[in-house]
């Protein structure tokens, strides 16, 4: 991927065929945070649904703060779609330098390994954020205007989907990292601890939902 | 939104930013199609990256088949995507019509059931792409490319999010098809039974996953 090229800038129809691609990058850790980023985008337009509508006045302060904090996770799930892409990149770079000589070996053992270290931590903090986002479809849900409880639902799919998307790029990772990273040791009970949120928290957003689809 | 505006020619940042907008379209039907799409590009990528591989040379018809029926589930759900968005902005429009007189009460009533069985229907076509991308997504990840195999993960993800986001906006609608739409008596059943294919072809793809991923 040239550096010229920003995800952000993307037309949607180039950032799918960049996807598609045989370039590496941008992958599945970058796709992950952009699905979060969506998930994002969704609990913010149910909040602007529902603020300043008679039928949800009592809640008018906590959907501002839930409108506020959504956007902020929607523009900086956007940026680590670009780092993950950097982050990658770089692996992908590492991969590809010369291997003929025991210097060189163990030059590119060494870039391997502290883009390795990059290439695990993006995707945590994508999961970190993603849970976050999710913590807000539950919250939004049950509160939401009620003609857009599928969108905060959707967020909420959406949120999940990229936490544990986000998940599996560190796990694939985490065996090249260096013995010496902490990241190593902590990162196998972070991975439990972020999927039982992702679990939880989507199940609680989803039952809302649920309970506020009218029946057919 | 304009009708000029094609979602898949928009910067991924404005996507995003009107996905978040007090404008209910694009919602989430669009954007549980979008994330159906990036999936698909998913399994592409990956396909892509194991076609001529000596280690995979077996498996090159069966990648070449999954490449290409991922690339045209790809641009089918940036189509629904787009249609998702129309079929929506018809009810919006419909909601808006006036209603002070009984004439104008009864057009807008007539223009919103026909607007809703669009609605309706969009995203049950949504749901039935990603159930087929979700596939892919199981057939790839056992003989994909190992050092891709995350990324067959999260199309599996992303897909299983698409098909669940796009089954909650069939329900969100039923409820207002007219009594005579076929639609409304046959949905409840496909919605149980693509359910059931989501959480069975989900579990299949992440199970392949899990198997091929080095322990940490």
């Amino acid at each position: 991927m040239a550096d010229s090229d920003k995800l952000s800038d993307l037309p949607l129809r180039a950032l799918l065929d960049r996807l598609a691609s045989s370039d590496p990058v941008p992958g599945g850790g970058s796709a992950a945070a952009l699905a979060g980023a969506m998930g994002a985008a969704l609990v913010a337009m149910v909040a602007e649904l529902t603020i300043g509508r008679s039928e949800y006045t009592e809640h008018d302060p906590t959907l501002r703060d839930l409108r506020a904090a959504a956007l902020e996770r929607q523009q900086l799930l956007l940026s680590l779609a670009e780092e993950d892409a950097s982050a990658y990149q770089a692996v992908v770079a590492a991969r590809r330098m010369r291997k003929e000589t025991e210097p060189q070996r163990e030059a590119r053992a060494a870039a391997l390994r502290t883009a390795m270290i990059g290439a695990a931590r993006v995707p945590l903090h994508t999961a970190n954020v993603a849970a976050e986002v999710l913590e807000l479809a539950s919250q939004i849900a049950p509160i939401g205007n009620r003609n857009a409880v599928s969108d905060a639902g959707v967020a909420a799919q959406l949120a999940g989907a990229a936490l544990r998307g986000a998940l599996l790029n560190v796990r694939i990772n985490l065996p090249y990292l260096p013995i010496e990273e902490p990241l190593r040791a902590s990162a196998p009970a972070e991975l439990i601890r972020l999927e039982a949120v992702a679990d939880e928290r989507e199940r609680a957003a989803l039952a809302a939902v649920d309970a506020r689809l009218l029946p057919s």
